[in-house]
């Protein structure tokens, strides 16, 4: 049975709470049970992360280099900057799937670059929650 | 019962047979087939379309304006610089979710950039023909 | 009697119910209708196109180098990348004008270079329907 | 009966004198009387303005605030960093037409940039003296 | 024998008639003739298409892949943004020679750039119709 | 007792009546009399000036090389290309401050840089009139 | 009555050790101790953080979504890049005050942008400690 | 007898008060004297004028394009946006020499690009007030 | 005795097992076994850190100011972005000295610049572990 | 008879043992043996030289003036920044084409910008040794 | 008695011949007559010396440092990118004076920056023989 | 025994009299009397040249593939521009070490650059003359 870590970046504890017409309603806690159900689903287990800040992202990815089959990471703002977590993803040597709640692209422009995807297996943005679901599907499909 | 169109764009009939170690060995024809199963397993209508020229793309996307209720885009190389198939995705005002075989943020620079998703839902990348396959999820969850 | 062929570009087919907020509720055909009424009371010939393709705008400014003593074109999403369409205009050595429906200054950022222009005589823009009147009158009077 | 100013920027009292290669040789108070008779046929009131300075440009838009129904403007070299002057258009609360008697894009690459046409409702560029009447045209019919 | 395919782009037919001055007074069917003489001499089978829309462009690389051992492309304009035919040259596997007529480094900025170039198998410009006859050469010589 | 002259640009002789939404309703009559009142209370004598024009607000900040012990600048939209204003309060030699009623830094692009802000001793935008209150307060401090 | 919270960033601890030329002989203590007082005088509650780290800065703006009526905040460096804190200011929905000691505008050009000021009500910098007591006003006037 | 205007543009009049580190100690009358005497000494008949405005270097340039035979020009600050007094110079069609106090090019990046200089016959920097001088013999030698 | 102090930066810590072909096959464990010796056999004191988040690595390069003679730093992937590590150095007040493992000038094009090197004294790269020895010789040395 | 001269840059020297996955086998001297026989085939007299240093190149282009009718130049890497090799072309007066042994298009970036090529008459890339007979062709063409 | 020394870098010893257009038609022989009788009139000692390599021109800067007490250096074409010459320049610890014979800010972009003029006194363009006269004059001034 | 070249580019023979705040005191044959004793001390032999010609530098290179088994090379200005050199030193296919005295990324923006180092094994900046000691030591480890 694969396991796939889902690690989620700043801010997003502040889910349901912080600009609901960017971000939709749901709070992490929801989400990470949507999660739950559909990797028991998929014959998945899935474990979920919160840190707020780099260097508690960084250490998980190193956990996971041992402990996981799969990483799901919404890393926030971060992706827009954070070399130090790309290095960290491509470290682990865990395949990764980036994931963002809402349509990077039709925002802010620096949201347009992610310094993270290029490490990463794939991207899925701009369908809320259910990104991680299609982001767990493609990890039961490979 | 939706009806979700699938328009591929240019280059995209030589798949299988077109650089293999970036885009795989899988057939339109065999991804199209993929579509239509999963189509069908998820209560969806699936019709398939490839146009290499831009004007193609453009027609077709004005047709599914009144044909269906959701379509699945792969801008080919037309995602970094027709601002044409943007402004008709924009004027269909049909639900689009853009698609990429390959992760375009691990390539050349210029494909890192979609002048397309701002105004679709979302997009998907890095997932090969699965990538299709879980943007029918995506309309079928919403 | 000066003939004047009007050439439209891509998604202008869509008008009227494509973003009526930015572009109006007029139709393509009503608008065609007032350039030939406009032309009429002002002594010249117009003869209406439209293409969303680039290859048949080009073949269509080719067609005018005979058949036309002016051109007046609203290359749509073109304007901003088509160099091919420039070539075309500056082939068919028919003076141009280029019309646009909304102020192209008072939108998005790549709206505001156009690519074809440095080749026409001169440029229209925010006004709407109306644009296309005042370029007839331009030649009208020139 | 609607009043519109016509407010023309530095250099422009130099017309007909002015390179005539690029501006033409009719002087500044010529256009100004052709102005004044089309305005007259097409049931307006015209008046003309000439500043050098950016203070006496702004001034008078202000003075348009209440005392115009239109502006039409053509702020010289202003055009491509004023942003003074952008801001005394919006100031003034009155609907503005940027008027250039040379086509702007086909000259050096600064002047292809407009700071001021943002704030404008449209722009004309590339007719000579007919560019005034084109936009006193369009204030008449809308 | 090899078959060498020779595809030119938009605005070619127009040779000989189109700004002389830049493209010189031969027609795109004498130029024809002179690559199927030259040819002919060099023991090599020749055939010539011309597109304007770049959907025909890529439809004929792409058949070019199973009925030509080397392909001339002078792609016009879309040098400068058809990632799309950059694509296709690259899909056909067939390798492929670049021509310009002109010296497009001593012409327009823009033109200074070749987005299909770097797919190719070499580059010439500047020599006129000859480009083609020299590139034919390069096919004869390798 | 300390001598300080309030500077204001281009168009704030027009606050209360511009775009309400962005700049507030109160007049510059109004908040001139509450940076009065301010300055009285803070045992400092002030001044204000208007001028629309860069030729008055240069001549003024010489004057005030003599006249004043600190300078409170609004240079409007100077701010961001007014050379020549930055040389003129670096040559008044007095201490400048840059107020800005509104938070330049969540407009538009252009007004996020400040071509004369490095030669004053500080800024201080988005409160309003209350801005100018402050840097009263940041003189009577100092 | 308000609470407000203050909140410094990186290097913050290091005041009056830390290059005194460019930040002042106060510590950081002695600032905190003159914000309590002033903050006193005008009635209002403060409370001071100071974080090194980008977790615990965001950590904190999430506490204050429940806890404070107002963030005045230095985030250092962070200041030039971190999306993260942006996004956490923006996410507690509490009016936030940028204060920086030094005129970033008259330092290196890095420090000339500030990537978190258009989440705030405003910026004031350049006015050393006496910075943060004008924020307090701010926080009191309104 | 040749006449030469030499035009001073903003804070010149600061001159000997203004940062001496940078330009020395001699007022811009003390210069007028050495311009005079020197030019009476070339059989040159000289006269100067400062402006602090934009407005009134133009309106002076173009009263030179009939009192003189050649322009000295010290646009000050302006000399790096003003293209309304570069279109001035060229409006003037009399000889222009742009003279600068300090060298320009060990500066201030935004010192180092001159917008007037492409009209000027030549640009004299770095020498001081000798510069002007060396600007008089310029003419006195053509 | 000299103390020196050695900060290494994130993703460090997965040496030997992240990347060997870019990173070689020693662990930080080993290396810093090195750094130990080579520091005893040149008479200087050596202590090793590795900290994944930017508040650790400023945290210590705080408590260096105190304890540590010379700083040798390997801030990873935060040297190309991290504006706070750089004020962090600077404020320490030790001279520091850079090292990276690989040389980043012939890797990714974001790689080679470093916004810390400039409050260094300098920078080694390229020479695996050997760099952090050279770092200690040169303070041996110095 | 025609004299064409052959002027290879810098590293030209090291060909056959210099990266011969790039620059391919074959020595300069075996390349100027295959010149100098096509040249003869051809009617032409060429003679080779080749330069390390920029002024040796110079220096043979201002020969070339009197002594040549056509120079075939690679400026190997001087392509790139010498604009005093560019000059000396244009100098010299004599038609000269570019040639480059690898496709300058397919690799580093900075490769792919000639300063010298605007001053030609045409360039040639990609093609290896044969490049150079090919150029030989265009003179004896023209 | 001061010792001039006048360096001229490439291409200018095919003054004369070299596009008169631009360059005029004196020979550089009739220019250094020129300067000899000039100098000897201003009490000048001048030598003159032509390079078209960069290391010439560095080597005789080297020299100047004993054997000048001022430079005239026209650096040709390494003006805009030979950085060697600038560290050249300042090395020789010699007052330097930059001279251009065309304007060069009146032609191509990359002749507008001047690399070596940032450690010259001055700079003087646009006068062409006349230049190296006014830069004798300026030495004898000071 | 390992021979290593050390090759030292323009300017660097003026050591110890050029600007000695940035480079020191030591002249270039007091650092190349160190160089040889470590060398001595490490069982290396050495050999120092210094060119200020890029040709000179280019030949060096040549040579060394064969004649040395490493070469430290500090190419001066050069390092910011030269491509020849950069090729040079990758044609000689022999491991090279960049050195420069200061830390050129403390000076001015150009100096940031080096387009010699990714080419290079490993860069060494800001030592002084110890860097070409710690270069040294760096061969004799490997």
């Amino acid at each position: 049975m694969k396991t796939i870590w889902i690690i989620n970046g700043p801010n997003l504890n502040m889910l349901g709470r912080r600009e609901p017409g960017v971000y939709g309603t749901q709070t992490l806690e929801e989400i990470e049970g949507m999660i739950a159900a559909r990797a028991e689903a998929l014959g998945l287990k899935a474990r979920c992360f919160q840190f707020n800040g780099e260097g508690g992202i960084i250490d998980k990815l190193h956990e996971a280099a041992d402990a996981a089959q799969g990483v799901i990471i919404n890393p926030g703002a971060y992706t827009h900057y954070s070399y130090a977590i790309r290095d960290a993803i491509a470290a682990a040597g865990v395949p990764a799937i980036e994931v963002h709640l809402s349509n990077i692209h039709a925002r802010e422009e620096f949201r347009r670059q992610s310094v993270t995807a290029p490490v990463c297996a794939g991207q899925i943005c701009g369908f809320g929650a259910l990104g991680y679901l299609l982001a767990l599907e493609a990890f039961a499909s490979s």
